[in-house]
């Protein structure tokens, strides 16, 4: 499974994995993937710094990437507590009495937090700051093409730039904006997605732009890889998957929901970011489509109204309430396994599936 | 492109071909596939035994197939008449308001119409009656499983019987019925679908059942049935994508609206049978989506309701308005061309996909 990709950027697979954990994303990259590090849950640019010096020590010299949230034009945003009074207060009620009726204990004594600020613009700039002091071989945005001053530094830097889109049209302007590689991201895909799923989205990204296009959404089997890989990808991305390897220790909580989800346990809902994205199915989900439940807000507000939700909800032990970005494939994550595993699988399930389709081919 | 479903309908590729039109049907079986033709429309038996005939003049003895729909278990439906009663005068008013706003002309004088009673379980009781006279190769059913004293009667005619599927506990219980083929329904598929993508539906449906499985949604080129292929599926079953072919005479007005729309253009919406199904996005499904209209009544309910309306559209000239099943594949057909050239191109690019993989696992 070689594509120009690999040489590109040093890798043995074009196998993509996005995790927001560093422990999950060096151990794809030794196994000879591309660990793509989620940056938006730094708040704090020493973290993120430490995060990825660790990672510079554990991934054995193979390269590496960061995965930042910034939209492509720079909003007014103020400070977080300019934001916080845009939130209606009926909203915040809604929230409170959610989590009450959900048994969601409040955060103990002392304990605060500011949630996650990733979401903010200057947050995602300080990540490419700290990321550009690291040898990192990629650099992508969930959120499309990253405005052209940060694609310029990012590029005299060296290091190329991804960027997600959910339509084609959207995908030829991240390339018109100096965007490296394009992540095709499925409807079934977790996180932010559009609505045109990946076997239609793919070959229409592919044929729309003259870059290096990454599938993703739906993509957990070699089967899988090599239906992406059929439809013109030049690499899989893979982000829901890893969260059920035995290097993921960030919630034994969510593991625990996810590992018991089916392929229909899964929502489309703007109430994660502001923006629509796929999340597990639990009763927090459920609660925020029962009639008289509010419109989430527009991106940032929303997450800064269900930040310390967040919090609460992870530090709770209830697994029907965890609120997490996931994909439809969460019908396969039945098993915990050590990301080389997943890793050996997948690659030897992708010859088997060619090899069986040059069969019925000839 | 090969596989045992070839050796048990006597077919050269495992390409099914649904349309609502005989002179496609004939064409795709004529080209080697398993034309199979929608007997939805045929409220009168007479009119599907003449389209029959027609087709066995006509396919120089390849075999072909039919669809019907029907649900696993009789619903209590009465007459036409009786129905009509059950739907509430306010879907009525809204339903003409909407065609007034919209522009859409009243039927001539004399012109009525009965609307669309294949839905009714007598009438697709009568497609089997009438089916089972010609000598079908083929019986799908697009709502899963038929009760089960029709799949022994199909089964008694030596007819093997396909069931669509949108999960995999759908496709187990269609199996444990006696259905002998699945077709795996994925949600960017045109007409009644699910929330699962096929790109995760394909290869959990093969995993679950021991029976046949073909891929639905989002197929319309010979990279995307390799797709089909490498996700584990024995065949592809391709709906929409016949609607813009030369043999497509039906409908101008269809046509033309689908050979301008994107991938984006189309919506999943109860308001054409009462049950989820995928259509063309137009100034009517935008209509239903919008403050104030009413909900969908349950099949067969909501067809009653519309049936009027579509035989209005149907007849009205303007494509912003038609009322048409259709998957996210309408991205891709972008002109009319004859049945045998797309059938001929999609095995061509399927070849070129299958070398090209192979190249790359190497």
């Amino acid at each position: 499974m070689r594509t120009s990709l690999c040489d590109q950027l040093g890798i043995e697979h074009p196998i993509f994995g996005f995790t927001p954990s560093e422990h999950v994303a060096a151990a794809i990259s030794r196994a000879g993937g591309l660990g793509v590090l989620g940056c938006v849950r730094f708040n704090d640019a020493e973290d993120l710094d430490r995060a990825l010096t660790w990672m510079d020590d554990n991934t054995d010299g193979k390269p590496y990437g960061v995965d930042i949230v910034m939209p492509a034009t720079v909003p007014k945003e103020g400070t977080q507590v300019d934001l916080a009074e845009l939130i209606p207060q009926s909203h915040k009620e809604f929230v409170q009495q959610t989590l009450l009726k959900l048994g969601v204990p409040p955060l103990p004594d002392g304990e605060g937090g500011e949630g996650v600020l990733g979401w903010l613009h200057s947050v995602a700039r300080s990540h490419v700051d700290i990321a550009l002091e690291h040898p990192i071989r990629l650099i992508a945005n969930a959120l499309g093409s990253p405005p052209t001053d940060v694609i310029e530094r990012v590029h005299a830097a060296g290091v190329p730039v991804a960027a997600l889109a959910g339509k084609a049209e959207h995908a030829r302007r991240h390339v018109q904006n100096g965007v490296d590689i394009v992540v095709a991201q499925g409807y079934e895909a977790g996180g932010h997605t559009g609505e045109v799923a990946t076997m239609v989205l793919v070959p229409e990204i592919v044929d729309a732009v003259d870059v290096p296009v990454l599938a993703a959404g739906g993509i957990g089997s070699g089967r899988q890889a090599a239906a992406a890989m059929a439809l013109g990808a030049s690499g899989v991305w893979m982000g829901s998957y890893w969260l059920t390897t035995a290097e993921y220790t960030q919630s034994p909580l969510t593991q625990k929901a996810l590992l018991a989800a089916t392929s229909s346990d899964t929502v489309r809902t703007r109430i994660y970011t502001g923006k629509p994205a796929r999340l597990l199915k639990t009763r927090w989900t459920e609660a925020w489509s029962a009639p008289g439940a509010p419109e989430p807000l527009p991106m940032p507000l929303q997450n800064l109204l269900v930040s310390e939700a967040h919090l609460r909800i992870a530090r709770s032990d209830d697994p029907s309430v965890v609120s997490m970005p996931v994909g439809q494939v969460v019908g396969r994550m039945n098993e915990v396994r050590p990301v080389a595993d997943v890793m050996a699988d997948l690659l030897r399930e992708f010859g088997e599936t060619v090899e069986r389709l040059t069969k019925l081919s000839r």
